[in-house]
């Protein structure tokens, strides 16, 4: 439709000198056209190039120009009138009522869109198509007509009561998590999580967090943000390597994700997890379990949190990032009794999400509506896997694939000598969206290149095609190798 | 301190039951005493060793024994009855007012609701049951309906840009300001904000921030939650006194609310402004302009903020807390182009606000609903504060109330020699909450005592009603004054 539009709308460019202020903006493009209407006319507004009293045409006359409806029209010139820039004189139509002396404004900019992959495959997003709108609507809707009004006011700090108590719960029922309430503090997610947890240990005198080689990018970041050194320990396929903890005395603290390590997929093995408890028992210290998508799991039993397994000696971190949205910004951290008020004291001063989304999210879990959300993803997740892991074994018979038990992304290990940078560039000109292994490794390790490949927005019927591009990028990159 | 107080109390362990319980929990040490003694408090009442009606110690006996100061007590006996886990009972003092029988199973404890003061006067909370519900489900409906499955994965660093963008548009229009859509960053309040701005200030190698005093105790906890030493400059009718700076050559950055500086009320003086725009060239510093509520005026013309005077050398920070509620977690900085890098990189790894939340305030200044409610908010607001102020000027003949020009609250300055402190912890037990203006200082002003009173929730037919209870409270406070 926009292309049209912006076709249409050119054709007529030189009739009226407000199609020149519309086109220009029209170029931006992306938006309902009635968004794009308003921006054009602020901009046009703004800039100048409608000076105050200038009339404006009839909606009805412009609707018919645009070839939209005359709706479309109404509606922006009423929230322009709403805003002061444009004024409605009973009799007289609509004008110009604002201007600015000071603008040249390059607002605009702002708005140009990221443009989005052909097939996005980058790994830690849920099926961003499959969020329950609906659900999330209502519940906001319930909550919003039965909210006291004090709940209006400053946050409580920690979340809100009847959100740690719903977490508290879930976390009890689904992760074995040991958790009441009271050991429950809302945050954003697991990247804020670990930052309080690593401000209250900077501030406990620590120094250094061992950190999973490979892991996210921005959990390293994060730790070092806090004024702590992140210490890379090797992981493989039983998960991190407990025992080279001994390497390093001054360490007294650990992130780790016993249930799904990303990106290996690996588990923790059971020896390495009673190792882990005796060492941080030992050292006096703490583990900070990252626990992001471990209801994820497709071939094997439900691991249990470690948290559960010494609640006074570890911190359970979660989010809904990858169990509903990353846009929705809602996490939680069950906090071990002996570090609770240093991390309330590192959270104090800003608020956490909003006190209405906190009830919402209460709500959706109260009512079994996430875990419904979950089981259906799961479902969802298993069979994206499936045709993926068939497709690529097909396509890529050199490749291997693994970590493919839970989560929503697999370890593509490319043959040696490929430049996984190259192929991952190369993909993303072709509109296909990966991550090179490399990008999570801190240690320089002598592992094999590798592509971490999501799923979760893989839809069902485009897996051959996925693993065909990939081949083909990836033959590529090593024909070129042989030649170089 | 710590360890007076903990040997004082421990010699005391034998005499009272309660004080075994204080110490047990003292030994868990660190923080102020006021928060160790609260913890006490809580878990003595949350184990059930106070069950319900048992009676506290009077706080001057209770402070005489911790030999600390009465507003130790008073605070933390304060906070705990705003909780609803003591009760003030004029007549008989403080008890114990919560149980669960179900302990130590204390789930429950987190669900207790906070009790809502009968005649709630805390400044800087907007008219809560002014909350548009019906507009903010209808925007989040209409955001929900639209939106890009690809605005549901990782949020956009900085905030959505259709966000910024109106953010731009309306702090252009109704502030003055000099802002672009990529010179805002969304965040969650100005406390968040500020804490952005000052971890980079403090990783550019800056070791002070001059802040007003009085001023919100939340500013100056979050400049030295970054590392930066908060230094104290007086404010007074005119405003910040600029002319102080010349005596801190350290400092290169000021935290200054130029419109209507809280508690206060005053505005910044023409040459003052002038003079701190001065100051900033000079050192070739920042000023950190907090602009929290300049919609709300009431007697004097819109005063446009210092950012758009100098927008290379002026942060500009706002957030909807008081233009809509605390609850919605959601504000906004504009950054000169010469730092944004270095807030962006502060900002980096924690998400902001929900990304339909972003959407949903961006439909609000787009089609004018803000604008509509901060006009009928302000007309409002204008009303209760010529209600309260004809009440107080009866009831209170001898106290002088200022800073009544904008905002939604105003300065009650009590006569010499009263106990603010204790005004404001018996108001509370009578259910009027007011705040000590002693608590928004930094240095040991030797300014009279005060009550910062919020308007921005009391029912215009209740003004008479709160400021006799006031009147009453300090008549009482008084008379025990000058009998001690």
């Amino acid at each position: 439709m926009g292309s049209v539009r912006r076709s249409n709308s050119a054709s007529r460019s030189q009739t009226t000198s407000n199609w020149e202020v519309l086109l220009e903006l029209d170029v931006h493009g992306g938006g309902p056209l009635h968004s794009r209407l308003r921006n054009a006319l602020l901009a046009a507004i703004q800039n100048g190039r409608l000076p105050p009293g200038t009339a404006l045409p009839p909606s009805r006359k412009l609707a018919d120009d645009l070839t939209c409806s005359r709706w479309v029209v109404t509606e922006v010139y009423g929230q322009l009138i709403a805003q002061g820039y444009l004024e409605g004189r009973p009799g007289s139509g609509t004008r110009v009522a604002w201007s600015d002396r000071t603008a040249p404004q390059p607002a605009a900019a702002a708005q140009a869109s990221v443009p989005v992959p052909r097939l996005d495959l980058a790994p830690g997003l849920p099926d961003l198509r499959a969020f329950p709108c609906k659900e999330w609507v209502a519940a906001i809707r319930a909550e919003a007509q039965s909210i006291a009004p004090s709940d209006l006011g400053y946050q409580a700090p920690g979340g809100h009561p009847r959100l740690r108590l719903a977490l508290a719960d879930y976390l009890r029922r689904v992760r074995c998590a040991h958790a009441a309430a009271e050991d429950v503090i809302v945050c954003t997610g697991i990247t804020d999580g670990l930052m309080r947890v690593c401000r209250a240990l900077a501030s406990a005198g620590l120094g250094a967090v061992a950190v999973e080689d490979p892991t996210w990018p921005r959990l390293r970041r994060a730790v070092a943000t806090c004024g702590l050194a992140p210490v890379p320990l090797v992981v493989d396929e039983e998960g991190l390597r407990i025992a080279d903890l001994a390497a390093h005395p001054e360490v007294r603290a650990v992130v780790v994700a016993p249930a799904h390590q990303y990106p290996t997929g690996a588990l923790l093995a059971p020896a390495r997890r009673a190792a882990l408890l005796d060492w941080v028992r030992r050292v006096n210290g703490v583990v900070i379990e990252d626990d992001c998508d471990a209801e994820f799991r497709y071939d094997r039993p439900p691991v249990s949190a470690l948290q559960g397994m010494d609640p006074g000696r570890v911190v359970l971190l979660g989010s809904l990032s990858k169990r509903l949205s990353p846009a929705v910004g809602v996490g939680w951290m069950v906090v071990p009794e002996g570090w609770i008020d240093a991390v309330h004291e590192q959270s104090a001063p800003t608020p956490g999400p909003s006190t209405l989304d906190q009830l919402a999210i209460a709500r959706l879990i109260e009512t079994g509506s996430l875990d419904r959300h979950l089981r259906r993803a799961r479902q969802r997740y298993r069979a994206r896997r499936d045709a993926l892991v068939a497709a690529l074994e097909r396509e890529l018979p050199r490749c291997c694939v693994s970590g493919i038990e839970a989560g929503t992304h697999l370890l593509l290990t490319l043959p040696e000598g490929t430049d996984e940078s190259a192929v991952v560039f190369e993909a993303m000109a072709r509109g296909v969206r990966v991550w090179a292994l490399g990008r999570h490794r801190l240690l320089g390790a002598p592992a094999a290149p590798g592509l971490v490949i999501g799923y979760g927005n893989l839809p069902l019927g485009r897996a051959d095609e996925a693993a065909r591009e990939l081949a083909a990028v990836i033959a590529r990159a090593n024909s070129r190798a042989v030649l170089n």
